[in-house]
């Protein structure tokens, strides 16, 4: 028996020095009847703010969030170009109905309970592949929120084919068991060949606004030019936003994981779960890039007597332990890239352009990079002009700097004025994020970007002060978000970087418009301050040469001809 | 057969216009094969950065504090004056082994493999009061952390009583089906007569710093003062921290939701679930401050044929919709404050005096208040003094202002410079937090109170600037917290109101103090101008009433001793 040596010399209960002891008040006996399990619904019901449900307000957008994000993943994993219905109806004061429509393709009997009525269920946790959802959290949470808030179940409907019936369910979710409970289900008719549409009632606040569902569809639209997209809501003129392009985002591969991104404790478990009969085997399929020969300098790096033959489930922790630290040190290509698919300059350019009427555009598309072994890449994009009513415009024209009323008015609300900061359009594999900017990684990046340096105005540690509109896009197998809601990303090195050089792609060109403007500014002020005095000028060479008023006055034109053909430029 | 309207004309894979049709990808069948269940496990695994164990240094604090949280509860609650064993020790460059011991009840066998191997267990969760932990995720995330990147299992050691055995076990967790894995399990000697022991080998790192172990542990023995505590870690000193106070903190009593606080959906199911069998009964059995006649005034309210007998499971959906609605508008007193032990003004200025040298401190304990059902209690305090080197201090004494050297040389890292912003002191039930500042409600109502009436500097948006700690505690029997990692606390509306209360109460005092040292350093600046021209008053009246020098040098003197006397105060 070992010994276990203490550190207390008595124990406090039992000998107190200047107060009585405590009264005894439970024991570990009495505590342990206490202990239960935990459904992950309990947990989520509870921290339903932790996935995005914490007022009437935000509830709603992360609802329809949620539900698209599902739509537009179905239709893109299907090969379908989508087309959207989202639709707010309200119920009661308090009380609203979303509903999402998509011609994906539909899901089948058996998967619609578990789909919409367990949480942590799903088919993109499991794989490293580019989505828009990862969690198999959010529908299900949306459904299990407005069940707690209104006591009403969700109704799906759902067509696999044109040859097949459509389906009708009305479903909860028993949160104490983590499982749905299906209320109803039957054959409807459905006059569409395939698809999904999804009804949930809650709790819920509608408004327009930064945050609103109008911003986020909005911005869902830039980010996804291949998607068609009808929205109605209570009061308001049904709004579509039409497809730029008839073409689907190319189709990403699944890829392996990454040896350099593998932990200790996860090798070791793959170890023993392999069904490789050998190490070299083993390291080449359960990994990415890794070929015989890379495979074979691992196991001659990690000693420890192992050799391409060693049987995996039978390596010793230490063993696993030399294994893992010579994968570490081996030179090992990146992963490939063919997992990600970027929007790509031209059509972020062509959404920005079509969503946000700004006077200069520029979008840069950085190469992949890696972190922590997973795949990922920036884009970047700036729409950036003058606000509506705050000034004049100068513009050089056939030769002649013309000064003209702003035509920008711009943004429908996602352009600030001139002199608040800029605002920030973030994105995760298309996905808008609207909520914990201040946490994000994108937003540290542009704070960290040296924007006085393209010629506008940065107070220190804040974003630049500019009527700018500036875009963000993280592609990546596995986005790090801060919080299950995914509302912002964790702040890796690597993605910091790759944010910062991006930006730093568009800030130049942006800078050279910038300082192309202001040069036209100054130009136009010298010109009008020399122009001034051309009167004058006439004025004293018809006292000095005795001029006629018609002379005087040709001098002054020619004069004036002249200035504006030297300032040119 | 219902018939659903569709929204799309045609199919826009079928009908292409301008480019060929998408090719498709995957069918319903497909993708249906590919749905899996996620374990809670797992899913923490690939994000346990919501955990709070993203990087290596941040990884072993939160290890730190799930196992300090645990054993402060489980002494508190067995009612055990706690001394706790905090020692870190480095096992090789990357990897380090945390060990924490408690002198508490300890744990029964048949829960040690849950507690420690299994997420979302635990007792916490399904009760309202006032407690550290409340997931029952922490310390088997740990362990599960621990296990991920060295492969090792976690060390436990528990003992219930001086004549029990103490039982060691070795565990791991089964992360595919989040499930414990006992590797050994045996009897030892313990010369202990209870408590528990968890050592866990982990990839991390540790330093000094602000949001190091020694900062955490400081704080804790802060806001714990009942807490005796010993810790060691590498190249360092032991340093223990001695108890204040020989009484543990009033115990809490766990009480029952507040009918304000419970959504429809919530409501339905526990009428569905009740044991009561009437609504009255039900009414009074299942919440708090509910009695006969509050239960009949809210039946009376309800309408909706529901009597004071109606039978709990068998009220249909839109009668419990109207008794929802009359819970909401009926007049119900607050939920009782036994379930909340705050620290108490005397104690955190103890607290604060033990471990911050500064020149002035004040704390304010606010009235119990309510969020959405659940009872909390704000306390804040205020630590200020001039930091080091930085100055003079004046002081009045024996009615004459004298300068003198500043003493403070504060806070051990707690308080920042004189031209930095305040310093936070973060608690929840006890527990300090130390990341994610800026996204916490305390931050929020720090920076939302007017601290320039106060005398101090604060740039717009911003903390105050001054050599400044600001204490800021709730207690609740759930706290809302942004994230799993319990980091920051959600801004609920009514916190944060109590939270400027708080701090108002604070401010004003340190107002007055701040304020009496301007005025004295005012005085003493004029005293100064004055006192540099008597001794030329003294020679000019020497010139003009023909002194003597030592009537001139008496008069200077009276002069001096008039000006000390006249500007007194």
């Amino acid at each position: 028996m070992a010994t276990e040596k203490t550190l207390f010399e008595d124990d406090p209960v039992s000998s107190p020095k200047d107060a009585p002891a405590p009264k005894r008040r439970q024991t570990a006996d009495e505590m342990a009847s206490k202990q239960r399990e935990i459904s992950v619904s309990e947990f989520f019901t509870k921290n339903r703010h932790l996935l995005g449900f914490d007022s009437p307000l935000k509830s709603l957008l992360t609802a329809v969030k949620e539900a698209v994000d599902n739509s537009l993943d179905a239709c893109e994993e299907a090969g379908i170009l989508p087309e959207l219905l989202v639709e707010i109806q309200q119920v009661n004061e308090k009380h609203f109905r979303m509903i999402v429509e998509d011609n994906g393709p539909g899901i089948v009997k058996e998967q619609i309970g578990k789909i919409f009525g367990k949480l942590l269920y799903g088919s993109k946790f499991h794989k490293l592949s580019q989505s828009r959802g990862q969690q198999g959290i959010g529908i299900s949470a949306a459904g299990m929120y407005g069940q707690l808030t209104t006591g009403k179940p969700v109704r799906v409907v759902s067509k696999t084919g044109p040859r097949k019936p459509a389906l009708e369910l009305y479903l909860g979710i028993d949160t104490a068991k983590n499982k749905p409970e299906i209320h109803s289900e039957q054959e409807i008719e459905w006059d569409k060949p395939h698809g999904t549409r999804i009804e949930i009632e809650m709790e819920a606040k509608h408004q327009k606004g930064v945050r609103s569902i109008d911003m986020y569809l909005k911005q869902t639209a830039i980010a996804n030019p291949h998607l068609t997209l009808h929205y109605s809501s209570p009061n308001e003129e049904p709004i579509t936003y039409e497809r730029n392009v008839r073409v689907l985002p190319p189709e990403t591969e699944e890829i392996k994981p990454h040896p350099h991104g593998v932990e200790l404790g996860r090798l070791i478990a793959m170890l023993k779960n392999t069904e490789s009969r050998s190490l070299s085997g083993f390291l080449q399929e359960e990994f990415c890039r890794v070929g015989p020969k890379v495979a074979k300098n691992i196991i001659d790096g990690a000693g420890a007597g192992l050799t391409p033959k060693s049987y995996p489930a039978r390596i010793a922790r230490d063993a696993a332990d030399a294994l893992h630290t010579a994968i570490q040190e081996a030179k090992i290509s990146s992963p490939p890239t063919t997992c990600i698919a970027p929007i790509g300059e031209e059509l972020i350019l062509k959404g920005l352009r079509k969503e946000i009427d700004a006077d200069f555009y520029v979008a840069a598309t950085r190469p992949a990079s890696v972190y922590r072994g997973n795949p990922f890449l920036i884009e970047a994009g700036i729409a950036y002009g003058k606000p509506g009513g705050t000034g004049l415009e100068f513009e050089e024209e056939s030769g002649r700097i013309q000064k003209r009323k702003v035509k920008v008015d711009i943004t429908q609300d996602l352009v600030g004025a001139g002199d608040e900061p800029a605002r920030l359009l973030r994105f995760a594999n298309r996905v808008p994020l609207q909520y914990q900017q201040s946490a994000c990684a994108i937003n540290k990046g542009i704070i960290g970007t040296n924007w006085k340096s393209y010629g506008l105005t940065q107070p220190r540690g804040s974003l630049p002060i500019a009527p700018m509109v500036i875009f963000v896009h993280i592609a990546s197998v596995w986005v790090p978000f801060t919080s299950e809601s995914k509302e912002a990303i964790a702040n890796y090195d690597e993605i910091l970087k790759e944010i910062k050089l991006a930006l730093r792609e568009c800030g130049r060109k942006l800078g050279i418009h910038i300082r192309k403007g202001k040069r036209i500014r100054r130009e136009f002020d010298k010109r009008n301050h020399i122009e001034k005095y051309i009167p004058h000028i006439g004025i004293a060479l018809q006292e000095i040469l005795d001029l006629s008023n018609e002379d005087r006055d040709s001098t002054v034109e020619t004069l004036e001809e002249v200035l504006h053909k030297s300032r040119k430029f």
